[in-house]
C-alpha cells in the first residue's frame, strides 16, 4: 500500500489535528502563509510522492481565502507527484446557489466542484451537503456523510421520555433529515409551515404536527444568520412547547446569528465542528460535537479501499 | 454584428467606467456584493443573450476576492447565453509563482488560467504579464498588451536631453522592457547586476552601463514591497546619477512599499491605473497613467474581429 498522509489548510486545523489522532498518526507539515500583496504561499514540507492524501480544509469564512488555499495546495501536490489527492472538506461552501431560481445567476456549487476537479482532486469527502444533488455535480468520486448520528447520539444521552420529545423541521426541505433524527430518538415529527397569508403580509408560522407541553429538537443543516431557527424556536414556545433545542451540522453563524440565538427561546444548539467556532461563539448556549471520528474512519476507510456507504447516513 | 457590453467587478470601477467613456458606452448593470457569511452575490441586471461581453477585473489585492468575483461573473456570463466572455484583466496575480523553482511549489499562474477556462472564460485581455511565457498557459485566445508606449509618452513630454538620459533595468530579467523605453526615448541602457560575493554577505548592487550625471528612469512590470527598487535608486544616486525616476505597469505597492519610496533617492514614481490606487497611496511621488484608451481600443478590435497585436508593444 501506498503511505497515507493527512495535511490540513488554515480553515479547521484543531479538527484536522483530531483527525490525525483518531487514527494514529500525524499531520503532514505544511506552512500555509500569505506573501505582502496578500497571495497565498504554500510549502509542503516533506515529500509526497505516491503517496495517498488528504486535505482537510472546509470552504467556511473567509470562504474565498479557504477555497483558494485549497485549490492551490492541490496543484502544488499533483505537481509534486502524489497518487491521490482527496479533498476532506466537512463543510462545502457555496452551496446554496445550486440551481438557476432567477435569470442570469451563477450555480456556484458547481463551479466549486469544477475548480476542484480542474485543480487536480482525485476525490472529495463531504459532509451534509446542503442539497444531495450536489454530488451529481462532480465526475470524480464524492463520498457523503452525514452528521445525524452524532447529534442523535448527543440527544440519547439526555434519555428524554420518546412521548414527551419531537423532532421539528424548520422548512419542509429538511423533513428526511428530520425523520431521520426521530428515528434514533423514537419520537415522532412535527413540521413548520410558514406561509404569507398575503403579499406584503409577514409571515405566519403554522406547525404542522403536536409539540404542546413538549420538548422540541429543531434540526437544520445550516444555520447562517439564524433567523429561520429563531423564529421557529418562538413560534414553538408560543403554542406551548415545554423547551426547544435547535441541531445542525454546520454552524456558519454569521452577521446577527449570536445576538438572536441568545434572545431567543432556545436553550441549548448543538452544533458540529465542520466549522471551527471564532472563541466568542463558543460556551454559552452552543454544544460542539466532533466529527474527527467519523471523518477518520472514512479516511482510513477510503485508504483501504473499503466502502464507506455505512457512514451514509 | 451581436451587441457589445462591458461589465466591471469591484477590482477597478473607475478604470472599467473610463474604458467605457473612451470608447462612447456605457457599464452594464450589475451588482456584486457579499451574502451575510462573505460568499459573493452577483446580479447581472440586464440581459446578455447572445452579447460580446467583456468584464473588466485585476486579480490585485484583496486578490482571493477579486479572482473568485471573477470567477463566478463568468460562470454566470455562460449561463445567461453569453455569446463570448472576454476577460479584461489589466494585472493578472498569482504570475510570480509561474515555475517550479523548488520542489513541491504549485504554479499558480497556470493553475489561475485553468480556473478562468473551466468557469467559461473564451478570451483574455491583458497587460504585461510577469512573464510572457504565461500566455502559452491559456488554451483559449490571450492578448498581451504593453504599458511601456504609454509610460514612453509621459516621459517624452518632459523633453529630457538624451545625452544626459539612461534608462536603467533593475536586473536582468527586465532588460527587453527597458530597450523598448530606450528606443522610445532615444536614450541609452544600464543594468543593475545585483550580486552576492559570499554567502551571509549583503549584495552589492553594481551598475554596468554609464550613469553618472544622468537623469536615470529605472523601469520593471511590478513594484511590489519596493525593495529592489529603492535599492537600485539609491545605488544610483551613490555613483553620481543627476536624479532617479522610477516606473512600472503595475503598482503593487504592498507591505512596507509607500514608506521605502517615501525615503527612497526616487524623485518620482510613473505608475498606471492597472492596479487601483487606494486613497492613501495617491499623490505624493506617484504618478498615475490611464491605460483606459489602450484597453478600449483592444475591446473594440477584438470586438470588430480586427487584429490587435499594433497594440502588443
Ligand atoms: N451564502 C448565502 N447566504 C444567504 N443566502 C444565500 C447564500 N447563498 C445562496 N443564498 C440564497 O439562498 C437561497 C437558497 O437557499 P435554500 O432555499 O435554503 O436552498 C437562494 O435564494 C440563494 O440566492
Ligand atoms: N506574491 C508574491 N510576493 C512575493 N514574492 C512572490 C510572490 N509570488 C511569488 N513570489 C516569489 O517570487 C519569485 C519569483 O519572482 P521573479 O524571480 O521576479 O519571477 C519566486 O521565488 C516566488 O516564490
Amino acid at each position: 500500500n501506498s503511505k497515507l498522509k493527512i495535511f490540513s489548510l488554515n480553515s479547521n486545523h484543531k479538527l484536522a489535528e483530531d483527525i490525525a489522532e483518531s487514527i494514529g498518526t500525524k499531520l503532514g507539515k505544511c506552512s500555509v502563509t500569505r506573501f505582502s500583496d496578500g497571495e497565498i504561499q504554500i510549502n509542503i514540507e516533506e515529500s509526497i510522492r505516491g503517496c495517498d492524501v488528504f486535505v482537510v480544509q472546509s470552504t467556511s469564512s473567509p470562504v474565498n481565502e479557504n477555497l483558494m488555499e485549497l485549490l492551490i495546495m492541490v496543484d502544488a501536490l499533483k505537481r509534486a507527484s502524489a497518487k491521490t489527492i482527496n479533498i476532506v472538506m466537512p463543510y462545502y461552501g457555496y452551496a446554496r446557489q445550486d440551481r438557476k431560481a432567477r435569470a442570469r445567476e451563477p450555480i456556484t456549487a458547481k463551479l466549486i466542484a469544477n475548480l476542484l476537479e480542474t485543480a487536480g482532486a482525485t476525490r472529495v469527502i463531504t459532509l451534509d451537503l446542503h442539497a444531495p444533488q450536489i454530488q451529481g455535480f462532480f465526475d470524480i468520486l464524492i463520498d457523503h456523510l452525514r452528521g445525524v448520528p452524532i447529534i442523535a447520539e448527543y440527544f440519547m444521552q439526555k434519555n428524554f421520555n420518546p412521548d414527551e420529545l419531537v423532532i421539528v423541521s424548520p422548512d419542509h426541505g429538511g423533513v428526511t433529515r428530520t425523520r431521520k433524527l426521530a428515528e434514533y430518538l423514537k419520537a415522532p415529527i412535527a413540521i413548520i409551515d410558514k406561509r404569507r397569508p398575503k403579499p406584503n403580509v409577514s409571515e405566519v408560522m403554522n406547525i404542522v404536527g403536536n409539540v404542546e407541553g413538549k420538548t422540541c429538537i429543531l434540526i437544520d443543516d445550516i444555520i447562517d444568520t439564524a433567523g429561520t431557527i429563531t423564529l421557529a424556536a418562538n413560534a414553538l414556545m408560543k403554542v406551548g412547547a415545554k423547551e426547544v433545542y435547535a441541531s445542525c451540522t454546520h454552524p456558519v453563524l454569521s452577521g446577527p446569528a449570536m445576538e438572536r440565538i441568545n434572545d431567543s427561546a432556545i436553550k441549548e444548539l448543538v452544533v458540529t465542528n465542520s466549522i471551527a467556532l471564532s472563541e466568542e461563539k463558543q460556551g454559552g448556549k452552543i454544544v460542539e460535537l466532533s466529527v474527527a471520528g467519523l471523518l477518520g474512519e472514512a479516511i482510513v476507510r477510503v485508504y483501504e479501499q473499503q466502502s464507506v456507504s455505512m457512514l451514509f447516513d
